[in-house]
């Protein structure tokens, strides 16, 4: 059996990360509860002094399909300015994209999938149709100065056709990098795909778009997505997306998270003495805020090992006979 | 940066690997309930029809400690008698290997600590005692022709002094070993250790003993149990106790999970292409039974996705816009 050398392992893994947070876009807009502007404002601020310098604070997107997201350009124009921090919003076509430039935004994203099932389910059109689209939008937004990182969708598992090529993800992905957008962020939408995928995944991604400019979006519903970010740190991925708190839920699961969790995913990289600049105490502190509003418990899993150590019965750890 | 190419990554992986069952014991002991031992041969039962041949089943130790054990004997004698399948109890010392022999058992496990404040807390001694009172255990065993597997605690970290040196956990597998052990199970009790540190611990005792020798025994506590169920496959490990539907918690927080689910480690390993011989449903119904026995859902993320699956809001998936 061919093994890797510990000592390789370590020094093959990225020595520092990105974090982006997706919470109170990809997050908020799953849940049932309309959050109030000025509580996300509130947990923005809490984020960023915790330091996030990536976040998503909205999408333009149609208030009849997606409520949650109606009140962005509120949201916007109530953003702190912080010095080396990112604001991003979503836009699906060019009248989002007018929308952002009005409200003054300096990031946005545009979404694609790699399956054509989704594609066709979610955004109404084909694959080739959606880049088709994207395209005028990259550009006018580039003229203006805008930057636009890029989501695929789909990228192991589609929740109508199953199994998705990885050529078919790097395919997509390597359209929207060529069309100008500066990072491909590459979502596993089921949270269905394992390491072993993940790595075959990223590895087909890399040879249509430089590693670092992609960026991995994991969501935990079988409980894959921290092994699928170790798997794709060891391909070279310096960039993963997380929701504070777990956000987001899974849409079809209650109870089932969707979004890995920022703090699980910053804890997993302390473990493994990658620098993310985050504060872990303070993201915590920014998802109990949140989830305190949600009327729920933060679902990390370092919340809840926070939480339970200082309660009074963390006394009986001991158990006689623990293994 | 030195990466690992996917294919080599692919190949270093062992191609199958033993899943041994613990939730019986090492889930059911942390329990607050008393399980009716008719209901433990049920769920034994139920495992063992999922493919599961390995399985601890009980403890002979001091029922004063440990009461949910106290029905050892009777669980035993009552054991569904399938070839292959190897039933394992816990032995503390030589009264509790009486008692084993007496019952008839043909697999017993000691269990030893890799922090010395954990082996005086846990085991009221110090290492070296614990290993010297083992010796004639595992001599007396093996006379009467019972295998015996060792449990090392406390793998990567301690709840009394934390981070816990590769290098003392080698030591302690290389001395069970050498006793005669046939297999090494390292727990990580607190569930702290992240994949690089899990890495070096292996590659550590791997120098002691066979890898083939050593197992894997991880609690889920701080999300990290799969990511370093992976690690430990890159490192040539080729046994992992896990305990069905999540059983056992964590001792000191309700809700936080214990010991790694069985279904979603047979999961990861599906998704590895890894072979376990286990069929997942039958498993998840194992899952199911024992919950619902304790009111509750199981704790295994696959239950939850297949639970949810089963739910009529299953054709609210493709919510518009997601990621």
């Amino acid at each position: 059996m061919a093994m890797t050398p510990i000592e390789n392992a370590a020094e093959g893994l990225p020595k520092r990360v990105k974090i982006v947070e997706v919470g109170v876009r990809d997050g908020l807009q799953n849940e049932k509860v309309q959050v109030a502007t000025a509580v996300k404002i509130a947990l923005i601020n809490r984020l960023t002094n915790a330091g996030i310098q990536s976040i998503e604070v909205g999408s333009f997107v149609s208030p009849k399909w997606v409520p949650q997201m109606a009140d962005t350009a509120e949201v916007v124009r109530g953003l702190p300015v912080k010095p080396g921090v990112a604001y991003s919003v979503l836009v699906p076509n060019m009248r989002g994209l007018e929308q952002a430039l009005e409200t003054g935004c300096r990031e946005v994203a545009v979404f694609a999938a790699a399956s054509e099932a989704f594609s066709q389910k979610n955004i109404n059109c084909s694959i080739a149709e959606s880049l088709a689209r994207f395209g005028p939008v990259i550009e006018a937004a580039q003229k203006a100065g805008v930057n636009v990182r890029g989501y695929v969708s789909c990228v192991m598992n589609c929740p109508f056709t199953g199994d998705v090529p990885a050529e078919k993800v790097a395919e997509v992905a390597g359209a929207l990098y060529a069309m100008g957008c500066y990072e491909i962020s590459l979502g596993d939408t089921t949270g269905a795909g394992g390491p072993l995928a993940t790595r075959r995944m990223i590895d087909a991604c890399a040879r249509q778009v430089p590693v670092t400019a992609l960026a991995g979006h994991f969501h935990d519903t079988y409980g894959m997505a921290l092994a699928n970010i170790y798997a794709s740190l060891e391909s070279g991925v310096t960039a993963f997306d997380s929701s504070v708190a777990g956000l987001g839920g899974c849409p079809y699961s209650p109870g089932a998270t969707g979004n890995v969790a920022t703090e699980d995913v910053v804890y997993l990289m302390q473990q493994l003495r990658i620098e993310t600049g985050l504060d872990l105490p303070l993201l915590v502190e920014a998802g109990n805020y949140i989830s305190t509003y949600l009327e729920r418990p933060a679902n990390s899993r370092i919340a809840k090992v926070l939480s339970a150590k200082q309660s009074p019965t963390i006394t009986g750890a001991a158990s006689s006979q623990a293994v």
